[in-house]
């Protein structure tokens, strides 16, 4: 006679398989009293050109040098590089590997190595005021396609070992232009994230012999569809069982994919499809420009075979909670001791189900 | 011929050996233009008691109860706890355990379990107005002494594994309330982090025959104290090499000590002592309230033994980078690869260092 667990009412762990970690659901706690900050709602009318904005066309960068007349996507290099390419890749090699603080010393506790990199600005249109969620499906496309050219021109670099492509949407992610933008980091390591994940899915495949997120995919859509969001014939949206952020999600391609380099022309054209309206669903849910960090992962390009532990798939972590001005604050017993949720990931995938795929501006001239 | 590793110069990455983890460094990065979100400085002038502060002695608060007219401290049941304690404890034990959401499916996709918990609350002071740094040595003694007490109490709880006490200060770190107030959380289950602590610690010591924090210490307080902050007889307060948040800091025992119920009276004192240091340190820095999290990690109390694989510290997570209003995001590639810094954390301890230990409140008042 045991008490089933009820994922609705009970407080709760899930298992994030992907990276190997723990996430607590709270979903029996009401409505808290809030006393707290209220972030700024984002400005709402911008122009459609910003002659100080340094992603606008024809406008000139800090370092002095001017953006072209750019039509759809246009690319330079971060002039505020977090990592950087080495001018003498010769000593750069040499002096590669772990290195310590200081030698005379046991080496795990003073542990050090250089990483060489490359940072990327891509601007995703030459108009000031549009998000992702905004832009037509062929623009969408036109992203793809360059986020595609990076990573293939970042391939051909001998040092470089993953391309992390990503996105922080509004001041509330720390973002400080509005101009429709996103980065691609190219660098000698692969980072954290992705290394667990990489990690995770080579021990599922080691033991079941099936890459973890094909698997994960072919359940969720056997699952009465309780979280995802939205699919097209090549993608599905979902808020993962184990999501940490109130709105978090994922497109997982159906087909397995490892990398952006590997997609078809109709692929590109379905994650170009789904990208649009996962982001218009955000919109949506507050009827207001919703900021997140989106990002990519897939293989790594370190001359190794990546075949079953990695799959291709997009991250959004939106922030917000419970209105267009109260975001979700990941303090306290979340830094100190784990990730901590109140809303689950079914009520969040419900709440996104519902809301249209047509975005809220254009509602009044649309007949959808 | 190989090229050093300049700390100071060379993009890097650093080896968290506790977390087991890495953080990027990016000591070139000069300044950069920053047109985004300000935050709003915080309220400055509170009153010593506030008729709608549901934490104020005499107060009502949401559930009806009111609070004693306390003079210290004072620790109440979170009214919107996250963990709660099962009514049915015989059930909760035989529903404990793995639990699928679906039990036909692979168990490592969808894995989840109960947990169970208690909530705390602790008021550091009756004064509404006052912050830790603000508190006197005799004061943040009382508070000691009453997570000692609660650890205690909590630990008499068979169900309870961990006991992660921690505080949230500041709006910007998401408390909704200025009343000076901290959280206990026990839960049923050992939480992430200290989880991950106790792994690395482990293999450390499996290997070493060491105790890995005794260890850090020693070989922090012989390196000419280059991201030491301040110290007494028995604690030591410093910015890890591999710190993530500028100014982040850790509080470490310099005797090898697992819990705050370890603590003789002389440490308690020391205790109180280099806690209101650091956080008076900190407010200087700007001179302005510093928000952060807070965070004690100390042994499990699962019955199992822990003597070899913890070691008592707290942790500080603050975020503010350039001045009161503008805070670091760990956004974007630190979500989606890792976590990255630009000042180094011997150029954060080389500002905390020369901050003094008196209050800037103070400085008037007194002739330090
Ligand atoms: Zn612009
Ligand atoms: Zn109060």
């Amino acid at each position: 006679m045991s008490l089933p667990l009820d994922l609705t009412s009970h407080p709760h762990r899930r298992f994030n398989p992907l990276t190997n970690s723990w996430v607590l659901c709270s979903p029996h706690r009401t409505k808290r009293p809030w006393q707290g900050q209220l972030e700024v709602s984002p400005t709402i009318n911008l122009p459609e050109y910003d002659p100080k904005c340094y992603l606008c066309p024809g406008n000139t960068r800090a370092q002095g040098e001017k953006n072209p007349m750019y039509k759809e996507t246009f690319v330079f290099g971060n002039d505020f590089a977090a990592v950087k390419v080495e001018t003498d890749i010769g000593r750069m090699n040499e002096a590669e590997g772990e290195a310590n603080d200081e030698a005379d010393e046991a080496p795990s506790l003073f542990l050090a190595h250089r990483v060489q990199g490359v940072c990327q600005v891509i601007c995703y249109s030459p108009s000031h005021n549009l998000t992702v969620a905004e832009l037509s499906t062929t623009s969408i496309l036109s992203i793809i396609t360059t986020w595609i050219a990076e990573t293939l021109s970042a391939q051909s670099l001998p040092f470089v070992k993953y391309i992390q492509i990503f996105e922080n949407k509004g001041s509330m992610m720390g973002c400080s232009n509005p101009h429709p933008h996103g980065q691609i980091w190219c660098t000698s390591v692969i980072p954290e994230e992705p290394a667990k994940e990489l990690d995770s899915m080579k021990r599922y495949h080691d033991k079941c012999n099936k890459c973890l997120l094909c698997e994960y995919t072919r359940m969720e859509l056997g699952k009465k569809l309780e979280r995802i969001v939205c699919e097209n014939a090549s993608f599905v949206c979902l808020v993962p069982f184990w999501a940490i952020w109130p709105y978090e999600t994922m497109i997982i391609s159906k087909r397995h994919i490892t990398s952006l380099v590997d997609l078809n022309q109709e692929e590109k054209i379905a994650l170009a499809d789904i990208i649009g309206k996962i982001t218009r669903k955000y919109d949506n849910v507050f009827e207001s420009s919703f900021p997140y960090s989106m990002g990519i992962h897939q293989a790594p390009v370190d001359g190794e075979e990546h075949v079953w532990d990695s799959h291709l798939h997009i991250h959004f972590y939106p922030p917000l909670l419970r209105n267009p001005t109260v975001k979700k604050f990941l303090v306290g017993f979340e830094m100190l001791g784990e990730p901590q949720r109140d809303l689950t990931p079914e009520q969040a995938a419900s709440r996104l189900q519902q809301c249209s795929e047509t975005h809220y501006k254009m509602k009044s001239t649309s007949s959808q």
